[in-house]
């Protein structure tokens, strides 16, 4: 009988609680503990679902118990019991945690909000799984990369990209912040053009032509993407077809009342997700269409949930727990990711 | 052996998908089908999770079975088999549909978009349970009024109610429609004042000396009251305890990272609810205070959900199927809403 | 000595007030009357600022004199006073109201929600005045396809655009409107791609190689347009050196504070514009950049004003009174408009 | 002929660059000078406007000055030059720079943003005029306390108010800020009840017998106020006559378009008041209704621009010049401000 992989999470915000009960729903993982700072709710419904809850030093950890948290111990005696750290801490701050998981040999995984530097490794699962395998250091990169990379990639087997261009309408906060704006603004981001967006794709699919602009809108539940991409057969008909054929890529249509990113969160309302999850790229059914040699297409990413499967996956990479393939259907299975049509 | 209440829904839109899964949950029930008049993606979620869908009417029907749904007849079928239908059709129609109800010798429950009249009977669980007993139709409340009437009437028991103020700050549409707005604006709603919300708490609470202003504003989550009530025993730390006793009312802290409506829906969410469905009355423990002879606290109201269990406790009000206490705690304990505290 | 232009306005929403103002500032016209439908503070501050207000029809006129309103006849009193009426009514109306313009043998200035058949002839000053002159009726294109022509042209005529691609993310309604949303949605509007705005600006421009995507977001004061155009000369210096010569074009800088929309909006205010209008299009000069072959930039449109100058060009073309030159240079006095730099 | 009276203004946000311009319309008055940190699109437009502009410092002198702005000098060359200085600073710097004017022997107006001690005198003109005359420092209180002194002082002194309520839904942020949010979702704010902004209004009405209670949204163009007041008088026809009889209280009517504060907010565009400014607190006059002892009332408050007014007049107030009569009449007719109904 093969071990569990013993998994534990630095940090409990928007990607980590989600990661950590993606772990528990992993029959190969064990969610030993999380790491928190603050004795919020978030804190107090973890310790609810019996996960236990580390803090993140010994200060920290009296602050937690004094605010009559349960705590487990803190972030050191948590790594001695790990095999795999998922770093979900506040962005940039991967940098310092690096230093401790090396110290206590544990292998991890970053966020995107950390430099490809970090590991040197960006990590989609279905782009580039195997090149992941056995790394002591992976990354997972942003949810906006995500969306992109699964995309391009099913359309560059498909139909060959020559040339892409999207611009990216992004959610400005996510759901339980009440404190970022804008209100009634909006605000391109990065102003200077074209935006880091298509770097990021190449540090995941590095001969991508692509090219990216962004702004930000007072919204809180999904990124939009416009595609529009030059490829060698400009089909719309096979694009649907490899759409349905692609894992984790998901048709919607507005003629089922997927009007917007309203919708499209609802459906995972509906489908009884946790937390109104979507973990697939939600593609639009009617705007994928073809002119003048192009491609076009919508698609809409959820911020919080498009990286959740990818982390798993990630996990069972750098332990070379499993392939490609059996990973991402256990993954998929344990999440209910909609299966993908058969060829 | 006891035989399950046979439940039809009529309308499958933000309170009938409610209605339906709570249905589901509990022992005594059966869910026969819902009633739904388009073939959008909340009408094939239903039939994958295996809820029978029943049309309108014929034409609508065809118009069902031609987008590719399993119909499973037309309301007249349905109601045929079901002991009691939950009206959750658009505002207004129960007018209509009330002569359908009566004609199968069926009982109903309505909802807070029809009139006191409709049934002569308005309903929240904890102020009148007893009186919808046996009664062939009875009207749950509007969100607005059922949140008001569950605090009202455990301040009035505990600290004796004379007079009472409340503002509503109301989310303008719900989370799944992108048409309605306003965006940046405040609206005075209705602008006559006060507002018609008192006189409906007064269909239930019959003396409650209230006075209401209401507001409509940018946002989708949750309503917010501003309460003011001058009470016999102005005395905060018995307003708490009362809240904690009294069922379906939630206490909630901001030193425990309640800010606002937004992490009142997140702490939703990380209890694991569906569709993120507060059926509580959320309290900010910090607002309760008294000066002056008066009371004040805030509350928050999950428009979506508050009134999810009051629809499963009427049905069983209607049927005379149990008791007040006993219903109230299948319905909690089903949809695992937080007991109250022991006195 | 020259007589005056005899102007008409019909409907007094959002560009019926505007162009009324606007064409009170010229030196060669007369603003004769503006017809309204709805006794509203429009209506009162009209009148109160000296505009003679006329009625759609008699059975209004009785509505508005009932309301306390000083009427100055119906629209046919008014017809039979002008020379030019500007057709400001609801979207669609144009097609009804062309008939009585032809019937009093009134020329005519239709409005982008209007079909280019509605004319024949779309117009925008500085790309086909000349096309305008003389003719009968004339259709100012709507706001996105004004702000896309002007710097389309600039564009073209410095650098030559071989192909061109615009995502324009759209303000969903207008700072007066509080029953339009979305609330926290994204829409792509319309869903199938790409969209008709690039077919509206070939109406203009007949020969751009464009191609358009269109997202609708929570924001009331601006569309920003993320563009990206292949060109001969990919040259950021000259591309800048072109807006600045380029009369109703504006660079705005991110360093100076134009972080986004709002900040547009407000310098508007702080130039003392009139109901904080921008007539040109805000191009961000930081966004100004090009690779591989393709010139990038974001440009910001105020869907309220930037048809202003056009409407009051047009006015003169179909008369003939000026020259393109001319009329543009007394448009942009009247209105404050920045002038262009000296090539 | 009196000599002008000098004045200063420190800071040029949103409260400094308004009373800029009130100043500069005043006929007993010079703006001097405006003291600024950055060089932003704000600081070159007071350049274009003829606006003398002064640095902090020296070092800011040298920031300004490299960025292209013409610089008058520093803030000590500036404070040698005027008989007061509004200070306009951000919240809280007030204290700081309180030791500036002292040491520079020149009066000083500050904001609500400061405390009451910093002057000791708390400032409406329509209250307390006469009590500021020949202080050396006085504060105007903020956009939320000016709106309400003004509406409980004149229903005070026509029906006589025992008791009173008030509901502030606030707006979150100005129009011309995209940082702050919230989007979707409402904060009460302050949490613990009743808010502060009674104490600030007993500073100016030292007996109101008030309690208040606030909320922000996600909105940024004026607060609304929900209003109840126990009176001795509770006539609303009386309470009608008082408003039209009130300067600076504006009756607007649901029927006549004002529907929500965005077309409060229109209609001073429409009035073509510099930035869509409203010095008035605008009463929906349909709101104004009496219930058991109660009136009640809803009213905006335009929060960039309410205060103006009071500037002007506290300007007056410290030096002495005017009755506070005079002085409101003049800063009436200077600001265009509706005149108010003859008794």
């Amino acid at each position: 009988m093969r071990d569990m992989l013993k998994v534990g999470v630095n940090g409990y915000g928007v990607i980590g609680r989600r990661v950590s009960d993606a772990v528990r729903l992993q029959k190969d993982m064990e969610l030993v503990g999380v790491v928190k700072r603050t004795p919020d709710y978030r804190a107090f419904t973890a310790t609810s679902k019996g996960i236990p809850v580390y803090a993140s030093d010994p200060a920290t950890k009296e602050k937690l118990a004094g605010a009559g948290l349960r705590v487990a111990g803190t972030m050191d005696d948590l790594l001695t019991q790990v095999d795999v750290m998922v770093d979900a801490s506040p962005e940039g701050k991967g940098e310092e945690n690096i230093k401790l998981y090396e110290g206590a040999g544990v292998k991890a995984i970053f966020q995107g909000g950390e430099e490809h530097a970090i590991s040197g490794m960006s990590f989609v699962a279905q782009c580039n799984y195997e090149d992941a395998v056995g790394r002591r250091f992976v990354r997972v990169v942003s949810c906006n990369t995500t969306g992109l990379c699964r995309t391009l990639k099913a359309m560059d087997d498909e139909l060959g990209v020559e040339e892409a261009m999207a611009t990216l309408v992004r959610r400005s906060t996510d759901p339980d912040d009440s404190s970022k704006g804008p209100i009634d603004s909006i605000v391109p981001d990065p102003l200077e053009l074209p935006s880091h967006h298509a770097d990021d794709v190449r540090c995941v699919l590095p001969k991508m032509n692509l090219v990216t602009m962004a702004v930000k809108v007072p919204a809180t539940h999904m990124h939009v993407h416009a595609l529009a991409l030059r490829v060698r057969r400009p089909e719309p008909a096979a694009a649907l077809e490899a759409i349905q054929r692609t894992d984790r890529l998901l048709l919607v249509e507005g003629k089922r009342g997927f009007k917007a990113t309203s919708n499209v969160i609802d459906y995972a309302r509906e489908l009884g997700r946790p937390r109104n999850d979507l973990y697939e790229t939600a593609i639009w059914k009617e705007s994928v269409k073809a002119q003048g040699g192009w491609l076009f297409l919508f698609q809409a990413v959820h911020q919080e949930a498009i990286v959740v499967p990818e982390n798993v996956d990630a996990i069972r990479a750098v332990t070379g727990a499993s392939s490609r393939e059996s990973s991402m259907r256990a993954t998929d299975e344990s999440l209910g990711i909609v299966p993908p049509a058969k060829p």
